[in-house]
């Protein structure tokens, strides 16, 4: 397997902390450069993008981020101007909120700003997502799907993500809304992809040779469908219920890792994995 | 793995069918015998045993039932009575309601009760059981547990069940109530118990060769821990989120079969798998 990832990014799975320690929104204001950071809030997904993107404001610049830009691209022409690529280009860190993930690549999919995020990322960039912004960073983004029920072919519905991670299907809100039906059928679909159901205050920071570590207060799901022996996905009339025979469950809290390439587990002590106080243990 | 099934035993994840087709209690009814069946409804977990108990007799009757009789076994006093072992001996079915699952052990623990429901068991007698009466099953059961949480040590209590399905734990109303991420916990404590979560109007038919058919609308989720290669659960403390790797999983619906010795799925068109015109395909 190809190495898929080729920057760096923390994708969050919603409700993240803005009270107490906030140490993923902490994580993402320091891997940004802290007081020499600049910070561009993307709220194109939000429903209120202005009570939102203020939110996000107010919490990095009391995290001590440098500059703090708030977009609010709400129409491809918008999302076509110039200037958005020159902000992009200027940019350390990037932050999407959540909200809408299909709001997100129907108005910046192909637009300026679309190529001046990829670029972003490439050179370095932190790109960030929560929620709605964590679906949008695969390739393949679930757009909607029933939750507590049996997976079938009616629980979700996929479209094409900003594909900064590729091979990779993202859940966000994942144990909070009982969401493993909709990402099983995900993975059933193309059993080559793996699917990643993030926990609410829970976040996966991908680093740019393919290992992540979780940080948050939850846990990670990784489904691995590569073994799966059996599925009838394809022979489904739309209300049936999915079968799927030998999927494997991988569960990851805090200080744990992954490692995308090997498809494994990485253990605390190995790699590239921050320690709840902070340090790092640099690889063994 | 020696045969852990000596009887018939149809284990319902709650919320069953019980104004369409009642494809699950009008199998347990002809499974019975139909006309000639002699049905005891046990209402010890309900806390309207009464209302429960009725609504369980109208329902067996219009499906046919022979004989039926709710008992309200509500101490350990009245479970010890004698009448209660004449009363098992001659039934074809006995049938749990839901509740509490405590309720249900702890009253009818140790009992005249319980031997002759053990010994109604290994006659051939069908012991079904929904919610609370699917739990009580297993050698060990599932108490009562946090839903929609990342799997941690305080997401679940365990008990010792009635027993009659080892090596299992059972959980109900799985899908509908989120309930993986305690079911997954039970597993890690012990990876050599098979976890078998089951969905709402869906139901597992054990049969004495250990094999299972699922029936209903829904799915059973089995969870096969003995590939588990790490799991931090005995270094937890009680609100650490648990880690998992390499877990398999697989999601059975109606029409699919389980092999409990060999914990391995069984196809739909191999074994004693009930096809939805309630044919019967016979060992090929």
């Amino acid at each position: 397997m190809r190495n898929k990832v080729e920057g760096t990014l923390l994708i969050i799975g919603g409700a993240e902390d803005k009270t107490g320690k906030c140490e993923i929104l902490s994580r993402f204001v320091k891997l940004s450069g802290a007081g020499s950071s600049i910070i561009i809030i993307i709220t194109t997904a939000a429903e209120e993008p202005d009570r939102v993107g203020q939110e996000y404001r107010r919490i990095f610049n009391k995290l001590g981020a440098g500059h703090i830009e708030v977009l609010n691209i709400d129409s491809r022409r918008r999302a076509n101007h110039s200037y958005m690529g020159r902000l992009l280009e200027k940019a350390t860190g990037i932050f999407f909120t959540g909200g809408d993930q299909l709001r997100i690549t129907s108005v910046l999919g192909g637009t300026v700003t679309n190529e001046g995020l990829r670029s972003a990322y490439l050179r370095g960039t932190v790109i960030a997502g929560t929620s709605a912004g964590a679906s949008v960073m695969s390739s393949t983004m679930i757009v909607e799907g029933d939750s507590d029920h049996a997976p079938n072919l009616n629980s979700i519905k996929l479209a094409p993500g900003l594909g900064l991670l590729e091979e990779v299907v993202i859940d966000q809100h994942f144990a909070q809304r009982g969401r493993i039906g909709r990402l099983l059928s995900a993975v059933a679909h193309n059993p080559y992809i793996l699917g990643m159901g993030i926990d609410e205050d829970t976040a996966v920071l991908v680093h740019p040779d393919a290992r992540l570590e979780v940080i948050g207060s939850q846990t990670v799901t990784f489904l691995d469908g590569r073994q799966i022996i059996f599925t009838n996905i394809s022979e489904l009339s739309p209300d049936q219920a999915l079968a799927i025979e030998n999927i494997v469950l991988h569960i990851i809290p805090r200080g744990f890792g992954f490692d995308l390439a090997a498809r494994r587990p990485i253990p605390r002590s190995a790699g590239r994995i921050e320690t709840e106080e902070g340090e790092k243990n640099e690889d063994s």
